[in-house]
């Protein structure tokens, strides 16, 4: 193995171009040491050069375009931290594979949308393409699923995977405030962006979700096939409920592996008070799996920022400086088998339900009536007070029951008379 | 990169060594895709040849000696599942890696009191010497440290090692019960073993604290440094209190950077209800690295047991088939510093104590007395109920404080007319 310097060309120079950067000059000794010889940026693409965005360039070579940087014979390893799915990012990515070197992206857009057309050119350029950053910050999950816990068959991955929404989740439980303003709060902070829809519609952990999923099913990287639901719809009112009935909110991702595929699914769930989930709070970022042998393992931290970020494409840095050498999902495209994607109207399991009714004798039985007609069993009711004439919540749970059994329960309770709001479902995960 | 199948010898078919059989053969198809090549297990090592295992030892070579094992031409790898620091485990160890053998074993204790000469012996090999197995079980946590944050600078790392323990405490906040009592319940459950005093006196955490902190640090492997006390001592009034004070006990190994070296130390501590080590339950372990980039990491998941611990003997060879080659320690033996170990003498932070005082008045006051002489000072006391001239228990915790001076003033206090049991002190650690 050589030990010349390992040479990168880092496109991006946002958050998190910067804290890598930072990273690298920080703890170059002990970077060199771990990974057996010096790991030194040598060259920046970013649009705008007179920005100062707090750390001396000097010395970096300077591309305006990252597909430059890319080509560049001088950089031995692309770091790609520019975002975006398409565009200047995937050409840059594509350019280095195209010259048979080593990729570090964050990318999660692009991989869960390219990712296994990228992991094709990656593994007949025979080029690495690393991507520890792109999934829950921090934390290595990827390489735990993919070397860590490598001879488990894996049953099920699930997360929490976006720090934006756990903040918001938490928030409201701890403050009893409603969404708006806590997401209000949360942009304030520089915990949401200020157009939030990808975080709290749920595309972000959706993406991390797939990625994650690739790797642990061995399956080619399939963001179509995922059920993505946001937290927008998540109530003070529903959160007093869940805490009554001792569960916590979170929005979470799942795969699983069922009798004839795999289902993905990201959703906002109500885990029991004493799940580890429910312990997760705040902006951190949790990711749970369970395998065959190994029985359950969760890894917490960071998702999110500028140093846990770069932690992660540090930590690629490193294997690649030692040559220490994975296909990208785990195994090489042959042996990636696409299992058929289940859809979440196959989900079975149990459900809140919280509908709001004018208060008066047979709403209840009606209610009753249509979730018996599809085999939909109750398993608590509650309806606090009375108001005879007015408007309150009802808040039911169901035991274990088919997801389209429930929709179509739900859509025929939605059009009782006495049921003035369409109803909210929260599925109750055991989690 | 060959794709020829890695030949495992297997020396020791105990719990570990059946279990990875099994792993082994189970997953076949989806370990030689993660490996790129299959793993075959051709030989294996053991005593008693006539024992039933409840697998089928056919097509297996068969060796009474486990050195000649290690040495077969037949043989491309070494799994060393057989335990011991010394003896037939560290040869057959020692003589895979003159053989220039990769080597896998779940051995702490060879680790912890041979690591630095083994580490040696495999970098002159240019050989792996690959341990995930040797400390807690399934949880990829020698992965993560030496791979997966190897950008970051630890300034912690800590955990729950010892699953026995755990459940011991476990059992004992939930039940209410003795020590002794819910111990010999462990032992009738194959929790603990028939003599006990490995786990519960706090060796072989201290063993797995060793390695990890060899790991973060970067330094050779110091277990005589290693400071360690197990939880015999606890008892049911202690956790009692605890729980009054919104605190939970565990055996803890703590290892942290301080200004002028590290300090490595296992004994009961009381964190707080909220932090996640109070979460971990019954035979679980956990492990927590704080870095100075991605903050702090939580793993969590099973620490013993045949299929964990095949797990991380499998993820090895995974590893080793691949070609995934890292120094033991993370760095080679050249970058590795000897910094100086911290005694806990140095240990500066708060703790609970609890006396036994003869009911008369004037306790307290004697007792305050000699903790403001030691400087140490008061954050709380209770005393519940009065029974004049009877033995009442008096609890106390306190400020941070220094170890060095908390131990002068409970060896004065042991002296007081008053006092008449040795106080127990616990340290209360905000992890």
């Amino acid at each position: 193995m050589t030990d010349a310097p390992l040479r990168v060309g880092l496109a991006g120079l946002g958050t998190v171009g910067v804290g890598t950067l930072r990273l690298l000059r920080e703890n170059a000794d002990l970077i060199a040491a771990r990974a057996g010889r010096p790991v030194v940026p040598v060259a920046v693409a970013a649009r705008d050069r007179a920005r100062d965005r707090g750390v001396p360039l000097d010395g970096l070579a300077w591309f305006d375009d990252a597909v430059a940087l890319a080509r560049d014979p001088g950089v031995d390893v692309l770091v790609e931290v520019i975002g975006g799915a398409d565009g200047i990012a995937r050409a840059a990515v594509e350019a280095a594979l195209a010259a048979r070197k080593p990729v570090v992206t964050a990318n999660k857009a692009m991989l869960a949308l390219h990712g296994a057309e990228l992991a094709a050119a990656a593994e007949d350029a025979r080029a690495p393409l690393a991507f520890e950053a792109a999934v829950a910050g921090g934390i290595p999950a990827i390489k735990a699923l993919r070397e860590g816990l490598a001879a488990n068959r894996i049953t099920r991955v699930a997360g929490i995977l976006n720090g934006t929404c756990n903040y918001i989740l938490t928030t409201m439980r701890d403050s009893g405030r409603a969404f708006a303003d806590v997401l209000a709060e949360a942009q304030a902070h520089g915990y949401a962006e200020a157009d939030p829809a990808f975080d709290i519609d749920g595309v972000d952990a959706a993406h991390k979700l797939a990625i994650l999923a690739a790797l642990a099913f061995g399956r080619p990287v399939d963001f179509a096939s995922v059920h993505v639901e946001g937290i927008r719809h998540v109530s003070a009112l529903d959160i007093a409920f869940a805490r009554e009935l001792a569960l916590v909110i979170r929005l979470v991702g799942v795969a699983e592996r069922h009798d004839g595929g795999i289902s993905a699914r990201v959703h906002p769930v109500m885990v029991p008070a004493a799940s580890p989930l429910a312990h997760v709070d705040g902006v951190f970022n949790a990711v749970l799996v369970e395998g065959d042998h190994v029985g359950r393992v969760m890894l917490e931290g960071r998702g999110a920022g500028a140093g846990p970020t770069a932690s992660a494409v540090v930590a690629d840095l490193i294997d690649i400086a030692r040559g220490r050498h994975t296909p990208p999902f785990g195994m090489a495209a042959q042996h990636l088998s696409a299992e058929p994607a289940v859809p979440i109207a196959r989900r079975v399991g149990p459900a809140y339900l919280r509908l709001m009714v004018v208060d008066r004798p047979g709403v209840i039985a009606d209610v009753s009536a249509v979730l018996r007609d599809h085999v939909v069993s109750l398993e608590s009711m509650i309806q606090r007070g009375r108001a005879p004439g007015e408007i309150v919540p009802v808040v039911l749970t169901t035991h274990p029951c088919e997801e389209a059994a429930l929709a179509a329960a739900l859509a025929r309770i939605a059009k009782l008379g006495s049921v003035v709001e369409p109803p909210t479902m929260i599925r109750i995960e055991t989690l």
